[in-house]
């Protein structure tokens, strides 16, 4: 696309209310709109983001059998009394609306009750299971404070994942596959080799832990103890002797360190079914209970986490798998060799931001740092006459001359 | 993917209160759940339609120029209040909610407002417009009733799109590059030869009509005059005599037609934008006014729409275009083959629901028409002697024997 056609321009300052550094870089560069404290609206550069993410994280849930649906934010309170998370003491950051009529809604703040609702409709066999269901939509949460940027929003885009199964052999199986296939995810969003599957609290209902990964980060909010040899890691929160002893994890081995949650993985045991009163029926003719995970990635989340992490003082540092666009041209001078230059790389299926905007040329680069696009190319009097283009990566200081005829082999 | 593995069944009968037919079949054919009145969920085959819907949409919209973003749900009632849309007096249909704080936010019924404000953080000059932004997202309107499926919803996918002129020339040359999209748009969703430009009220602050895409159906619960030479309507609401002789029209050439709207089109003048203090600055250095124009497509009406317009008795008969999966592969007891046969479609990037379940060649077949994907491919005893598999379009009665080695250059 050409940067002159972009609605958006990058900006000197952030709002004086933002106060992370996630969404100060993201508004800055354009990536997105502060609507209200924890409520971001997503420009198109900060929508190809998301989308990259989504992509992403889709592949992986539909390669483990995932099926996605699209559950509705709109809530009738009738199957969250069934599990007595309606109550606003029991659960304290619900939003909630109401028909015309006076009825009483929720905004959906989690999908567990309508997900095992709608299964009720198709699920009464062992033969049934196992399966999993997701989604990816907007979560809203009424947090009291909510400063961190898109690490916590009041309204958040998130993947949720349900599994149901008829035991607990068949729930691990499912389970352990879709631990895996999270890994898959940081790896391809960049994240690998640094995000750790962290032991946490399971909940009042499972005697197991839950799961959290936790990607390493001197920002973050969580404090982890990391057996590196092991690559497994516990939360501060349960760091007790009788459980290093269940995990068969040794205090001598852990070390300390600043993490940011990136997902986490729940054991749900029978909670949510036998409230809602979906049981299956076994090869035997027997009535028994249904076993459920679940499963969450914060998508928006991530996408602070990523902006945040590999930024450094020049702007925003995106990985390549995530990047709005591949390549940064920027014509100096030279708009005629750099619009066919533009052509021949969108041919080539290479998606290219082409800063063909009448700025100086510190502008332009200061620019193209800020929105962190992983290559930058330029096209200049002083790069003809050395051969070619200027091929600068956003992460390295040097750039190198690349013949023009070599560029879409050298970009693919 | 294979059918035994979807969670959804198909169903014998539609929840009693679900009294409109498009929800009825996408309800007893697992395309949608019922989660209350005019608030649906979207199961896996539902959630591919919509998917199908929204890429054609998008590709038209992109075409055009537009630029994809992603507003908020929650609002703050400041932008709403200096165009005085706020108040539940002047705008009867919102839902709206409160931060903990007690903070009153709504709930996103439509986005003229935020988007006028976000745009304000980027657009000063002239040089800056024309330019199109568009988004596709849910919107929440508090309907009294909500009794026609998807066609009309408290909680609905919209295409939403928003453009910005320096002047009425601008303006009208971007508004009917739009129009145009629109009609490429209902020709790929299988809605051309049958979808009109109908002209509409433009509401109290333009001078100009709205205009209406509205698609011939005996379920329309619109009514619309038709020139059929001209192959332009006039809704009948605005039937004047003065409104015939501004558009040229001749009652007499006109019959009278039941339509349903599936998008229209805006001239918003400067109402917005004067109202939330957005103006540029033109050539000579003067402040002027900003023209706006707003373009809606329901995305999840449109679903309906379809799915009611060219069912049958048996079931859905989903155009190529929108189908969940293009081909119904259907094993009567020839598992082996149909594997082989799944595969081979599937390798060449045929997209198949492979009906390998253990049910009765009757339940099978039921179920296919149901659903209704466009081939449905049988493999059985019979067909095999007859030399192949029976291949039979939803649309006809008769099917036809076709080579197997012939099958994926026929489905292609």
């Amino acid at each position: 696309m050409k940067q002159s056609q972009l609605f958006t321009k990058t900006q000197k300052d952030a709002p004086k209310d933002e106060v992370s550094l996630n969404a100060q870089l993201l508004i800055r560069a354009g990536f997105v709109h502060k609507e209200m404290a924890g409520v971001y609206a997503y420009m198109p550069l900060g929508l190809r983001v998301l989308e990259n993410i989504k992509k992403i994280v889709k592949e992986e849930m539909n390669a483990v059998g995932g099926q996605e649906l699209m559950m509705t934010t709109l809530q009738p309170k009738e199957i969250w009394e069934k599990t007595d998370r309606w109550d606003d003491k029991k659960v304290d950051n619900w939003f909630k609306t109401k028909l015309v009529s006076g009825t009483e809604l929720g905004v959906g703040l989690t999908h567990e009750e309508p997900v095992v609702d709608v299964v009720s409709n198709y699920l009464s066999s062992y033969k049934d299971m196992p399966f999993a269901v997701y989604q990816i939509q907007n979560k809203f949460r009424n947090e009291l404070r909510a400063k961190s940027g898109l690490f916590r929003g009041r309204e958040f885009l998130m993947k949720d994942m349900y599994t149901f199964s008829r035991d607990q052999k068949q729930h691990m199986e499912i389970y352990e596959k879709i631990v895996e296939a999270y890994f898959k995810v940081y790896e391809r969003l960049g994240l690998g080799g640094i995000t750790y599957r962290t032991y946490a609290d399971g909940g009042i209902f499972t005697p197991r832990f839950s799961d959290e990964f936790q990607t390493l980060a001197a920002v973050g909010e969580d404090i982890i103890y990391l057996d590196e040899k092991k690559g497994i890691a516990i939360n501060k929160e349960i760091l007790t002797d009788e459980n290093l002893q269940k995990l068969g994890l040794d205090r001598k081995n852990l070390v300390e360190k600043k993490a940011v949650e990136v997902g986490n993985t729940f054991h749900l045991e029978s909670k949510y079914t036998d409230a809602l009163d979906l049981y299956y029926v076994d090869e035997n003719g027997e009535k028994q209970s249904i076993i459920m995970g679940c499963y969450g990635i914060g998508i928006s989340r991530l996408m602070g986490v990523i902006a945040e992490i590999f930024s450094d003082a020049k702007g925003l540092v995106w990985p390549e798998s995530v990047a709005p666009f591949k390549v940064h041209l920027i014509s100096l001078g030279k708009d005629e060799e750099a619009e066919k230059i533009y052509a021949e790389l969108q041919k080539n299926g290479i998606e290219v931001l082409f800063d063909d905007r009448d700025e100086s040329a510190g502008k332009k680069f200061a620019d193209a740092d800020l929105i962190g696009i992983p290559y930058r190319v330029v096209v200049s009097e002083k790069s003809m006459q050395a051969g070619g283009v200027e091929v600068k990566k956003r992460k390295e200081e040097k750039g190198e001359i690349v013949k023009i005829e070599d560029l879409v082999r050298k970009m693919k």
